[in-house]
C-alpha cells in the first residue's frame, strides 16, 4: 500500500555540506520548505559510504565511528515553531542494490552480546527480487578480523526487503553537539522497522524551523536489531513533510502500513525465551537461545547467526506483569530458509 | 492451521481434586499417559470460577487470589526423567462463549501502571463469530469500585480470538510450594499468545514424570498483558504430549502457527512508543501514550482504554542496542474498531 503523491517538490543531494553527524539545533538548514511539501532525500549509508561492497572486515579497523550516523539535513519548516508536531509521510524509499550488516564491538556501540561476539564482523548482502540474500560469495561471506572466510550453510536465505529510515528525527531543545546513537523524545535513531513507505511518523517539534533529518537506512531489521546494525544501505527517501499546530505530542507516534509481519505474511515462526527479572538479559537469553539454535539446527556460523538475528529476528515483550520474571521471545520466521 | 491427531486418549476433567494453585513436585499426578499420547484437559478459568458472566466488580473485594492460577494436573509422564524435554502440541481449544478482564492492585499483582490504575476492574466480554466483542451492556461495562458504571465509546470494537493457554508447565525441581505467577525455566506463566492451536511448546524436564500441568486459558491477549489479565477464559486444551528424550533445553522454546500478526492478518497499526535508558519504564510510557490516544481519540474512558490495551495492544522491543536509550513501542490494530 502507500500514500498518493503527486510530485516531489525539492531533491535534496546527499552533498557534504548537507550531511551531518550529530544533532545541534544551531545547525543552518540546507533548505526551507512549506508545510505539505514533499522532498526526496538522498542519504549516505551510516558509515558515510566508509563501507561499499566490495569491503572486507579489515576495513572495519579503520572506520571513523565519528561520522556514524550521517544524515542528510537539516531541512527548516517555514512557520514551524516549538510544540508543533511535525508529520512525516514515508512516501518510497530506493536502495541501490547491496546492504550490509556490521558488529563492531568497542566505540561504536556493544550489541546485545558483547562478550560472546567480542570480534568485529562484516556481511554483505545482495539485493534481488525484493528480498536481501545471505549467501556464501567472497563478497558476502562472513568474514573474520583474522581474515578467515566462515561459510557456513547459509546458501538460499533470503530476508524479505522492507526499507525504512533507521534515523528520522529533529533538532533536540537543548544546545550542543548530541550523539546520534541513542533516540530522543524528538526522535533520531529510532529504529521503528514498521516505518516502511505507507507509513506516517508524528515528531514533537522542539525549535524554531524543526530543523528536520533523514538518514541511517535499513532495508530490513529484526525487531530489536540485536547485533547493532541491521541490513545497512544507501537509499533516497521521498517524505511528505507537514506542520501540524494543533496536535501536541511528548513523544514520536506512528501509523504503520503494511507488511507488519515479520516477512510480511502470516507464517510459522520459531521462537526462543528469556525469562527473568530483568528484561534487558531476558533479551539476551531470548537471543542466545536463537543463536544455539541458528548454529545447530541450521547449521550457520555463530557470527552469521548473530548477523542474521539482527537482520530477521523479532524480539517481542511477551509479559511485563507477572512478578518477579519476565516474559522476552525472539522470533525467527521459518520462511526465510529454502523449502526441505 | 492445525496439528492432525486420530483421537483423543484421555479425557481429564477439572474435578476438585484434579485442580491445584501452585507447583509443587510433591504433588500426586492425577494420572499417567504414555508418550504420545492425546489429553483433552478440562480447564477452570484462573480465579478457580470465582466470576462468571454475571459478576460486577463488587465482587471482587470477596475474590480469594490464592486461588489463581487454578491449573489442571499434573499428568504424569511415563518414563520422563530430568533432563529430557516434554513436546506439547497444542491442538485444539474449546470456550464457553464468554471470557473477562480484571484490574486488580494488589496482592494477585500490579500490572504495569498500578499508580495510575489504583481501583479494581471488572470486564466481561462475549464470544461470537470468533471475536469478543467488547460492548456497552449492563454484564459487559467496565464497572468501578464505587459502583457507578463507566460507559465509553466502545460499541463494535471486536478484538479477534486467538485461544491459548497462558499458563502450561512441568513442576519445578526445586522442593515446596511455588507461587504459580512468575514463569520459571521449566514453564508455567509463560503468557505466549503464540502459543495457539497448531503450535508447538518445547518444555526442560526438571523432574522425574515430568508433572505436567496446564489453564489459565486466554481467549486473547496484546505482548505484554499490561493490565495484569488477558481475556481469561474457562475452556478445554485438546494436546499432545511427548517425551523427547534426546532434544536437551535449558527453556522452553517453541514454534508457532498463525494467526502471527495481533488480529491474524497484515492490517495498519497505530503505535507509541516509550523511549529510555530502562526497558520497563519505556514501556509504561508506550502504554501511556496508547491510553491517551484511546481515551482522547477513540472516545474511550480510561479504565477501559487500559483493559483493551492488555487484550489487544502488543508491545515490542524496537531496539536495544542504541545506547543508553531503548526503544518500546505498543501496537494497536486498527480493524478493531468498526469502519467509519
Amino acid at each position: 500500500m502507500s500514500i498518493e503523491y503527486d510530485e516531489v517538490d525539492h531533491r535534496v543531494s546527499a552533498t557534504d555540506d548537507a550531511v551531518h553527524s550529530d544533532w545541534d539545533n544551531s545547525r543552518e538548514p540546507i533548505r526551507t520548505v512549506e508545510s505539505g511539501d514533499v522532498v526526496e532525500f538522498e542519504c549516505r549509508d551510516a558509515t558515510n559510504g566508509q563501507i561499499d561492497p566490495d569491503s572486507t572486515v579489515a576495513d572495519l579497523a579503520d572506520l571513523d565511528v565519528g561520522q556514524v550516523h550521517t544524515l542528510t539535513g537539516p531541512i527548516a519548516m517555514e512557520d514551524a515553531e516549538p510544540g508543533d508536531v511535525l508529520q512525516v509521510d514515508v512516501l518510497d524509499l530506493e536502495h541501490q542494490g547491496w546492504g550490509y550488516t556490521l558488529v563492531l564491538p568497542g566505540e561504536l556501540g556493544m550489541g546485545l552480546l558483547p562478550e560472546e561476539f567480542p570480534e568485529p564482523a562484516l556481511h554483505v548482502w545482495e539485493f534481488e527480487d525484493d528480498a536481501a540474500h545471505f549467501v556464501d560469495s567472497v563478497a558476502s561471506e562472513t568474514q573474520r578480523e583474522d581474515g578467515s572466510a566462515e561459510g557456513g550453510s547459509v546458501d538460499g536465505i533470503e530476508v524479505p526487503l522492507h526499507p525504512f529510515p533507521g534515523t528520522v528525527g529533529v533538532a533536540p531543545a537543548a544546545d550542543g553537539q548530541h550523539d546520534t546513537n541513542p533516540p530522543r523524545p524528538v526522535g533520531g535513531n529510532l529504529d521503528i522497522k514498521q516505518l516502511t513507505a505507507g507509513s506516517t511518523l508524528y515528531l514533537p517539534i522542539a525549535v524554531a524551523d524543526a530543523l528536520f533529518s533523514i538518514g541511517d537506512c535499513h532495508a530490513a531489521q529484526g525487531d530489536g536489531e540485536v547485533c547493532i546494525s541491521a541490513i545497512e544501505a544507501p537509499m533516497s527517501v521521498t517524505c511528505r513533510l507537514e506542520v501540524q499546530p494543533e496536535m501536541g505530542l511528548e513523544r514520536p507516534q506512528f501509523e504503520t502500513d503494511g507488511p507488519f509481519t515479520p516477512t510480511g505474511r502470516d507464517e510459522p515462526a520459531f521462537g526462543t525465551t528469556g525469562i527473568g527479572d530483568d528484561l534487558s538479559e531476558a533479551a539476551r537469553d531470548a537471543v542466545r537461545g536463537m543463536i544455539d539454535h541458528l548454529h545447530e539446527e541450521r547449521g550457520l556460523e555463530r557470527e552469521q547467526a548473530y548477523v542474521l538475528c539482527s537482520a530477521a529476528v523479532d524480539l517481542k515483550i511477551n509479559q511485563i506483569v507477572n512478578a518477579p520474571n519476565w516474559t522476552v521471545s525472539a522470533y525467527l520466521p521459518e520462511s526465510i530458509f529454502p523449502e526441505g
